[in-house]
């Protein structure tokens, strides 16, 4: 940590503050430079002595030294971590693409789904059994029959299946059927449910909040690592800006950034972070171009029919379309996509 | 609804558009204008059909008309409701103030913050049992221990106490403690929790999701709205942006806005909307200028020994100084603070 | 300078980095913490030093101590500033109020705004003769013809005259007859502009980018100062934010950290800041309860048949009714409105 | 047009709109809704008719229908533009890299950085002699000096040479020197500017303001075109957003959008848009991958002492590296970078 004095700090304000830091046992260094005097402290600081300190007299402002975030954090020489998804993967080199309908909405239309996305070579199925809508009086999801219409999928595809879960009391029955959990955008900092997905036994797909920097994001990361699950999986989906012909804005910086300063695999959702078909396959380009270890796209049979998000949802074609331009752009850089994944999933007996 | 088509939509895209509005047994009406061709539709809409209809061919746009919320609209003759809050009210023309430290920390220093803020003229005591931290190591908070605290603090001053509650499981408890019932800006959109204290049978302090709009908020407090909970009073507590020399950025142009848009009332929290304490009370004030219905206020014994958020909170001195400068601005604007709540409140038998 | 070295830092990359340093004449001092070893810096570093240093081998992060503007700061002892403008001033603890047409459209609507204006007690007049549109084919105002009505209105009734400014090429022209020059949110960054108004021999209301932080603004300021020309009043107009209900979400959190952090009046407009004339009053109000040093307030004879910004425009009745309003408040808080400014101003001459 | 009543609209009230309409020689249809009456306006309105609208008594809102820039639009048949700079084209399929210093700091600096990016296959030369600076005390760039040292380079390798403008009155010296001139992010709205380089007869790079929406940008370009200059490139260069990890958020999601909405060519700037060097290669693919016709990226043979930007700046072997993965990605989309520019450039005679 690192305190600065204000100019018109007295002397007494100064030696207040080396007392306050020194009865948590830490050491002080006093620098005074020709305009401010700056106090640094030694040692591992408790977490609450920063804003106290800020609030002393004569205090400008502290800073804090070192990420806040130790298990999610990258370190000097810790490599990237590979997280296992029933017989996929994410990270490792390979791109890995989840495709599937927004939304659960019937054994036809996942059936057609889940056999388009199989067969064009995607590695995993996504589809929302529960939605967090923002109407009450919009569809909610199939509720458990939608999980169990997944779970079909899988068998019959060998897709391992990601889906959302948005309350703690359903973590235990969602984790029965599915092989990845996946925590929204809107429930990013719900601690109790990040909690309860740290103890359930499957990876997590973690959604940045719309509104939460990438360190409160990673730092939402902590809390399902700090639980005991160590298989996270980062999903950057757009961030909220003044911008609003699209949806969201797709942070790809965040790709990058995030490279260098976590061992987490991350995955991008063009489809969510864009809000219109017609960008998401240049965005899923985009994304693996920077570096990204795979994406979540959205694909229905009609998405002119879709309960929700058809506006976003690629069709069959499109889909096609977009995984055929990918398997070269991935191949040229050095970073092919995973070999699909077609052995029965170990969830599914 | 309103459709806009592309200028290069041909005749039957009009049609198949007509047709499948149609389906739905609306009624269109198609104008040609010099540029674009729009079509109007009639009748009340599934609300798929929005994003359906954007998704068909020829279709540049399609914008909905009137506000999706049913239960926190205005409408044209609808006057503004009162929430009661214990002995307390929010709403109906007086200013409201609650105050207290942001998290219960022992019964020493929650004891002397209660007293300090009902000798000062507050009218509810706040106080966190229950926190919602950034990082997993920091203190949560004193969980139900926290709760006893508080119902002796109320017990002692007569103040209606409001707490957050993070966990749908926990709703409950917390409705047997406390008289109403705060749901924070990070699960401003976690829908499980905001339906479960739809049912609380408390009244509930609904604050702002940092990255929501105001329209996305009005949807939150629908959802408990539409649980069977009429008693919402909606919390403007800063939202995301790009300055951040301030913590958040309050948005006071809400207030005028909601106080057009909705029935429900409407509180500020100025110590979370700007994260320095020195601030709070120029936002309070100007809060209350604004029209704002009251303020929610953080006040401790020794911010400078606080466990958390002490930079913004504000000492038992300036707490006085603001409730001295606020009861004669709010005389002036003709809107004077309300009664002290000094009668036992319901909740503490 | 505080240097953070990376945790995979070697020795000799720290040696490096005290090297480069000790080149500009400057001390260093090593600490070593826990986690990492910081290189805190001593002595006045040219500008480049920090972005030089971040650039180097095994530097984490470089923080500059001690603000970047010297002219505006407010430093331990200064008083807040107080701008004269024709025979109004701002700051010095009354309220100023500058009020009039966003645009001067012709003699007889600005006769009408400016005896408006004058005898409900505004202070100064506002009209612009030169506007920035968003689109070109829009009206661009009456140009040098609009100054002369504004300087036959100032005749008219006494009040100095505020007006916009957009080309450095304009500027001796605009200052022959404008008391005080106004520089545009888009124009905030136009540092030719901002020079040559540092040299104009008028006071300078300086908007600040809607893009833009407060320290950025700051800086502008610091332009105009650094350019010789000491009379500045910053001006608060809304920033760009994802809240869109609002045309720009007004900043007032800025009221009291600029005057902490600077010694230049501030005055705020409520009606760019929200877009919509029934904001208009609640956010005067707010503004004034906050700090603020003054209000510009749009005020129009027929806003419905304005040609432009009507929609945020203030009629006769309303403008009456915010003066009513502000009277008592400001009062209440101590900090009367001004006298109303009658004497001929000085460069009506 | 289309206007939407409130509610509590009267007859009367609907009347005096449509009247108001009427008397523009415009004609209305009116639509009774289930909760809304519409009047849908046809016909060429003038620009102030939807703001006075607005304004109207029992009007809650009014929408324009169709795009307010006309030749930046790109229109149902409309081809993308292709601009030629020098003997370099921005547009038409592959892919072009514009590459220097920041700023031209001498010109040893400037040859070393203009045989690097030339050897390495850059098709342009980038640097700055007017730079725009956020404080007054920091190095404004060489001037007409800083010219000179572009146009020897540009004759030394047969790049042409892309450079910033900030004053309207230094515009004609500027393209008597530059192949293009660019229009920075601070001077995004600076309309006597825009108007300028509009008549300037060269190309001009015109970057988006960093709180600009891409509608407010077309508007910008508008300003070029409408003054008689076709050739206009569009640079996305980041937003303003809550993340400051990085210097600003590149929007990539405006490439696919702006390919929908405009016939002009779009380049993107992963240097200013990051803010830091490691990122620039992965923002770079991205961007080509995306979509963008080109890139523009700051080099410097030692960035470590650059006198700016160093942070984000490539060395070579960075640049070389850059190159390397961009040639075979480009290629994989189909895309492949444009032939070198090594014609002597028409200007430099």
């Amino acid at each position: 940590m690192i305190i600065v004095m204000q100019d018109a700090a007295s002397q007494a304000d100064t030696l207040a503050v080396q007392e306050r830091v020194h009865a948590e046992g830490l050491e002080t260094r006093v620098l005074r430079g020709v305009a401010k005097t700056v106090i640094a402290v030694i040692g591992h600081r408790p977490p609450e002595l920063l804003q106290q300190v800020r609030r002393m007299g004569g205090v400008e402002s502290a800073m804090p030294i070192g990420e806040p975030f130790k298990l999610a954090a990258r370190g000097p020489e810790r490599e990237r971590s590979t997280v296992r998804v029933g017989g996929a993967a994410v990270g490792g080199g390979a791109v890995t693409v989840i495709a599937g309908p927004c939304t659960v909405e019937s054994r036809a239309q996942l059936e057609a789904a889940a056999s388009c996305v199989a067969a064009s070579g995607a590695h995993a199925l996504r589809g929302g059994a529960f939605k967090p809508r923002s109407s009450p009086y919009s569809f909610q999801g199939l509720g458990e029959a939608g999980l169990e219409l997944l779970a079909e999928a899988r068998a019959a595809t060998g897709l391992p299946i990601v889906t959302e879960v948005l309350d703690p009391r359903q973590v235990e029955m969602v984790a029965e059927y599915a092989d990845m959990l996946q925590v929204g955008t809107r429930n990013a900092q719900n601690y109790p449910l990040l909690r309860e997905v740290g103890g359930c036994g499957r990876p997590v797909l973690l959604k940045r909040g719309m509104g939460n920097t990438i360190d409160e994001w990673l730092m939402c990361a902590e809390y399902v690592l700090a639980a005991g699950n160590p298989d996270v999986v980062l999903c950057e989906r757009g961030i909220r800006t003044f911008e609003t012909t699209s949806r969201f804005t797709l942070d790809l910086n965040a790709v990058p950034l995030l490279r260098q300063r976590t061992h987490l695999p991350l995955v991008v959702d063009p489809s969510q972070g864009t809000g219109h078909w017609f960008m998401v396959e240049p965005l899923t380009l985009a994304a693996v171009a920077a570096g990204a270890d795979g994406v979540i796209v959205e694909v229905h049979p009609t998405p002119e029919a879709a309960l929700l998000d058809g506006q976003q949802s690629l069709n069959f074609d499109h889909f096609g379309a977009l995984m055929a331009a990918l398997r070269p752009m991935a191949a040229a850089l050095g970073r092919p996509l995973a070999a699909p994944a077609r052995a029965p999933a170990p969830a599914a007996a």
